[in-house]
């Protein structure tokens, strides 16, 4: 076996372990009584460590030394390949595996506090297991950032979204900065003087809520043979490409929720389902980073599934769905419906108008806590501070506020920028898509997705990691990442 | 550290993987979409390996010599530690990797075929599959047997039941053999000599027969704060002692069988939780072996839920549950419902007395298969043939017939004894529990099976793998396993 030959073997068994911690977490969220949790926490921290000797094996340095010697002989992908197995051994050799294991167990302890102390919105409660995951992401950031000459906040982001850097977001986020707060004021003083939104009731039970969810995730694609949907706290994707998991939560009286927390991980799920087969469990035959996975989420849920186009179609099936009937279940007051925009609490539940906002505000207290600038104990007022100052909202308690979100208490720092980069991608990609394709949008407004998915299959999907964020949206937008298509974009939907 | 305290370290870890591939397991026979099977067989495959990897490490034989003379400082939980790490070493240098890795995609591959072509009464589709897992069956149990100096179906017995040997089970087996086949004509003339039993038939949805096994369930002393109850095809118990995942299956006109079957796994559930904390993840801190385990769930559906004095205090909590009033709800019927005696086609619906005979034909079958004696696709006729002769029961078809069980489609070969000399075991340790003291039977008149429980935990659980089966059952019975309080018990409830 060649080097290059030997190390595919060896990271096809760490793609094998990712699907492995994929059930895991899954179950831990979805079906897991209380009492495992000490047990799971033990289990992902085996498997975390397992896959920390494999990728920093002592001889993975002299393969891949060896490989390299070899690169005339790979294919574009297998070259990609390397590239990417070698930027996993950057950031895994930066770390030593009692760290990487003490993580495991910090964030599991933290993230099932999370979920009680939640609940009684006592964020004193989980203060102390959030101050040692914070702790211990400090000494991963910072190992990491000597090993690759990033800064600290960089080398987490490096994790999410290779190649993307702090730099390339400030420049994106201070645009938002600008235009952001203008543009909301304006589109809520638009909806204020137009047609009042007529309260939406129904029979809008949880059945009918799933049987719904189910009817529109089929139509955009998702196959039940090789996925499901469930309920969780939080939804979320996961599991493997040929078995992806997703989750929405159902509340009686917010039946758009639900449904748009379908459509949206229904997005992330076709991203996963059209992955390269060829390079399954391979580092190249992965989702490219968490900007472009939130891309095809928010591809779906804010550009195909909350057009004009998609409402009208979508509107009879909700009449049938919950026997509405009447003025307030006409497409043009469901078309209100999914296009309020208003300042509020919660990211999960924000229109994409707002959105950014609630993103500026983590990336600002994520990096203050990164560099050591904000103290664990000090967040709830921080967060407070921060929402009344970017968004003019008052934080009521710290459920709704500092605690609505898994991520810090899992120990994901440097995650959060990506679902707004997701949010300038989608529109990017959306636009390249409908430009080039009548058929995309016509199919849209009939409920045939697959002129859409096509589309996203050729020139996302099936490259897998082959290419960089921006590589892969100037290939097939013809631009690097920007938030001039989300501006326009939100101008054309709700100023024009 | 000792090479005690490394081999503690290193076994720990594999002890851990033991509980990750528990929720695979579960998570495919309950969740898992179709589309998952091949990943799913890659996860387990490669879990199967690591843990064969860990176990036959190359310096594992030197630290197991090296904790041998460190032998007197050891206690004697530490001895039986280091004997069950001796054990699993054994067996598993015995077989090379790369078997393992193609027995786990083999088992993975015909169990999902099974699972299809079972429904369809197509036992041709699986012959192939099949086939492949009899051979690597059998190149295993030769490999062992050759490591272990044990004849090939003893090597696979002692995977299930550590220390059982065919001599033991032939000599068990013989007895059953002389006196079952009289006994159960007995049984039957005596029952159809009888009052006649009323069909019991009410309001037994599937929601109200899992309310009342959710409810039996909790008076058992299952807590749902530490496991689940879920449907699947065959119904099973899994997980580990914090998190124990027990299945059973709803049929809306046979309410009997998803409550036993609630209580059957119930059992297992409650041997898991009640195994030693103190050496978790340990080998001697596991169940000792299939016997042990299936003596605890039979010990609970059959010794104590068909009670007399159980049925009694359960029948008004059935006719409150289903509805049932009139005399065939009355308390006599239902014992007659739950004592009924028959020759049956399915094994998991047998009585507990015509059960053994269908033991005797699966133990006759595998030995023949593992002896190469029994080709797979004469499979079929072998059934039909062996339980005519043994029962005197015609076989309709292969679903019902040889296709009835997951165990050989899953690879186990060996397991099915257990199956009755756990119902040997489970006579008499009631017997002794009962024996022991009087709070044990008037409590299960009760509904309180704690006194029965607390004596279960001191002298079955609590003790982990640290005696033989037949060490167990002496100290705790006074006797090694045996059939005759199996036959007493059998001739006191069904013919006394």
């Amino acid at each position: 076996m060649t080097a290059y030959q030997q190390l595919e073997a060896r990271l096809r068994r760490l793609g094998v372990l990712d699907g492995v911690g994929q059930v895991l977490h899954w179950d831990r969220a979805v079906m897991m009584p209380p009492g495992g949790a000490t047990s799971r926490a033990d289990q992902l921290a085996e498997l975390s460590l397992l896959q920390h000797e494999m990728i920093t094996a002592p001889d993975m340095g002299d393969l891949l030394a060896a490989a390299d010697q070899e690169g005339g002989a790979l294919s574009d992908w297998q070259s990609a390949n390397l590239r990417e197995m070698r930027r996993l051994w950057h950031h895994a050799t930066a770390v030593p595996g009692d760290l990487v294991s003490a993580m495991s167990h910090a964030n599991s302890t933290c993230e099932m506090l999370w979920r009680t102390a939640r609940e009684r919105d006592d964020f004193a409660a989980v203060v102390p297991a959030l101050e040692d995951v914070v702790n211990l992401v400090r000494q991963m950031a910072q190992a990491k950032a000597d090993a690759l000459g990033l800064s600290p906040y960089d080398a987490l982001l490096d994790a999410y979204d290779p190649g993307m850097r702090r730099a390339e977001i400030d420049g994106i986020f201070s645009e938002l900065r600008l235009f952001l707060p203008d543009l909301i004021g304006r589109v809520i003083d638009r909806q204020a003087a137009g047609p009042a939104l007529l309260p939406v009731t129904g029979k809008t039970t949880v059945a009918a809520q799933r049987a719904l969810g189910e009817r529109i995730m089929t139509a955009l694609g998702f196959d039940t043979d090789f996925g499901r949907l469930d309920v969780s706290h939080h939804p979320f994707s996961s599991g493997v490409p040929d078995d992806v998991r997703i989750t929405t939560r159902y509340k009686a009286d917010a039946f758009t929720e639900s449904l748009m927390g379908v459509i949206h991980e229904t997005g992330h799920a076709l991203y996963e389902r059209g992955l390269p087969a060829d390079w399954r469990w391979q580092p190249v035959g992965v989702a490219r980073g968490m900007t472009m996975h939130e891309s095809q989420s928010l591809l779906m849920e804010m550009q195909a599934c909350r057009s004009p186009a998609f409402v009208a179609f979508a509107a009879p099936i909700m009449r049938e769905t919950f026997g509405g009937a009447g003025p307030s279940w006409e497409t043009d007051n469901l078309l209100r419906l999914y296009h309020k925009v208003a300042r509020s609490l919660i990211r999960v539940e924000a229109d994409e108008v707002t959105y950014p906002a609630h993103i500026l505000l983590r990336y600002d207290l994520e990096s203050a806590m990164v560099a050591g600038d904000l103290r664990v104990a000090d967040l709830p007022g921080a967060w407070r501070d921060g929402l009344h100052a970017l968004l003019g909202v008052d934080v009521s308690d710290d459920k709704d506020g500092c605690m609505q979100d898994i991520h810090w208490y899992g120990g994901s720092f440097g995650y959060f920028p990506t679902y707004t980069l997701g949010a300038m991608a989608a529109a990017q990609l959306f636009h390249a898509a409908s430009a080039s394709d009548p058929g995309v949008m016509a199919g849209i407004g009939r409920g045939n997705f697959a002129p859409l998915l096509t589309w996203l299959r050729a020139h996302v999907h099936s490259k897998g990691s082959l290419l960089s964020t921006n590589e892969l949206l100037a290939s097939a937008t013809g631009a690097p990442l920007g938030a001039a298509a989300f501006r326009a974009h939100v101008e054309r939907r709700y100023l024009g």
